[in-house]
């Protein structure tokens, strides 16, 4: 597969970096295990190809793509455990395989982890604006995760507000990556603004599909319950269309049910998913996502030509066709 | 009282810190209490200290003093949620007041406004060894908590490894406190390199006497339970030294008792303070915290003369008589 080679980069330099490191066994083993190869490393890929895409070499972003992937990961420990999932991956959590304290503390770490691979690696031109840049998403992604959780408890959310917590919990991680690995690489500042744009683009087209896929995918695919999002009320961008257009009586009853309760009985997804698509609201969430998926595209074409600008393309494609 | 300027530094950036800050209200308001004023605010005091006594000015550390604050804060947040503690400074803890999900967050959020913070004041010439020493601050006390819950679940704990945990969790906040303020304070290695060791010191002393008046103090001046160490089964230097040093059978039996149940009943208490007397282990553990607070005296008078100096022997001091 075309992103191999970047995929390879990636999984060595952490395998190296988490086996010279004398951290207590309590942690390193839940930081090992959380950090295990297999998934599609997509923020460090990204990272790699940006700094590439702008004339450097992947190497370069080698310390910075692998410290991004562990503030991802390090999300997926502690949101895990703020949300009660049992299962990441098809594997336990960290919590549910050790303990709520061994998860805390294994974040934790892994945060400060992080950051000492980027202080110890980070040529010195470019560790402010580094730093910087991995500060910001480190501060978003917390409020991401914040204001998911208070539209958890609110009864009215704007597609304003929908739109500024995606950015923060699912964007700034992919606009990170790039910006990063473009500003090791040497990048100019107008390539790095391109390969900003076109990362909170996917991002934002990448979550709106997610939103989609919960209510349409087939199980299988899916790889969890269909409209699990329903069940477990979600402010998807689907619920808060569905509820600023609908206007037939058994729509608005079945909308207020869900804000009253934060979420409907399994039975019901059936009739929300009919009632999403007579509102016409799942053709225009596709719509949506289309339309950022494009705009990523026409971001990077705007860059010169190059073997990981066409593997950027890649990367909007494999995202838009997904089925999971 | 001759640390209020130094406090009043402090108290004030980060009151403007906390007050310019666009954070989702829910991150801003359990933040904002847990650092609320009142307490002695060692660390960054020590910070500012030190940037004077090497002929800088305090002003030069302020933002790295509150963020070493912050930083400790964070550790709180977080521990107190491990050890589910309901009280702490005499009100709710985080995840009491809150939950445990905020709690974390919030913890979360810290570090990165830490960071945030350093990195946008900082002056450059001091960005890397600033954040060199933030960060390896940050990942022991996150390997110093992990040793401490290890120590619980296991049943033989040396004085050397018990010494390696209090460093991590205890002294080396301290440590990162002045060595990153004379730092900022244009401080010379040497001087700094005397700092440094003088804060390992009174943080050895100061775990050490805590693990004594745990035992001693009375109820009124400790502001909790007598022998709470021993009820909670924590490691401590007394009850490590008494079972190295125990011969008499009743003495062994009592303290195979602790390892094995991990602690013992409060009725327990009174005996076990009579054997750790009749051992010698209190008069040893009070021995060896005067020793590191000698040190720690012997490090700061190679300092030259300074208003600032004589207020780091007045923390000795401070810190030595203390009741709890």
């Amino acid at each position: 597969m075309a992103f191999t080679k970047y995929v390879e980069l990636i999984e060595s330099y952490l395998q190296y970096s988490l086996q010279h490191t004398n951290m207590p066994v309590s942690l390193i083993e839940p930081f090992t295990y959380i950090m295990a190869p297999g998934g599609k490393r997509i923020r460090p890929v990204l990272c790699l190809l940006a700094a590439e895409a702008v004339g450097g070499k992947p190497e370069q972003a080698v310390t910075a793509g692998a410290a991004v992937e562990i503030l991802h990961n390090f999300t997926l420990v502690h949101d895990d455990i703020m949300d009660r999932s049992p299962i990441r991956r098809g594997n336990p959590t960290v919590h549910t395989k050790w303990d709520d304290s061994t998860a805390i503390l294994t974040g934790d770490v892994m945060m400060a982890f992080a950051y000492r691979m980027l202080i110890s690696s980070i040529p010195a031109q470019h560790l402010h604006s580094v730093l910087q840049s991995f500060t910001k998403g480190f501060v978003e992604v917390c409020e991401g995760q914040a204001l998911d959780i208070e539209f958890h408890k609110r009864d009215t959310v704007s597609v304003a507000e929908y739109l500024e917590m995606i950015e923060k919990k699912t964007a700034r991680l992919l606009e990170l990556s790039v910006v990063i690995g473009a500003t090791l690489g040497g990048g100019t500042d107008a390539h790095i603004e391109l390969l900003r744009a076109f990362a909170l683009n996917i991002g934002i087209a990448f979550q709106i599909q997610d939103d989609v896929l919960d209510l349409t995918a087939n199980t299988h695919e899916l790889g969890k319950t269909i409209g699990q999002d329903i069940v477990e009320g979600k402010k998807t961008i689907l619920i808060i269309r569905a509820t600023e257009r609908a206007t037939k009586p058994e729509h608005k009853e079945l909308l207020q049910q869900f804000w009253q309760n934060n979420g409907l009985p399994v039975d019901k997804v059936p009739t929300v998913r009919t009632m999403m698509e007579e509102l016409g609201v799942l053709t225009e969430a596709r719509a949506m996502a289309q339309h950022y998926f494009t705009n990523a595209a026409q971001d990077i074409q705007q860059l010169p030509p190059s073997n990981a600008r066409d593997l950027l393309f890649q990367v909007i494609e494999m995202l838009n066709v997904r089925k999971k």
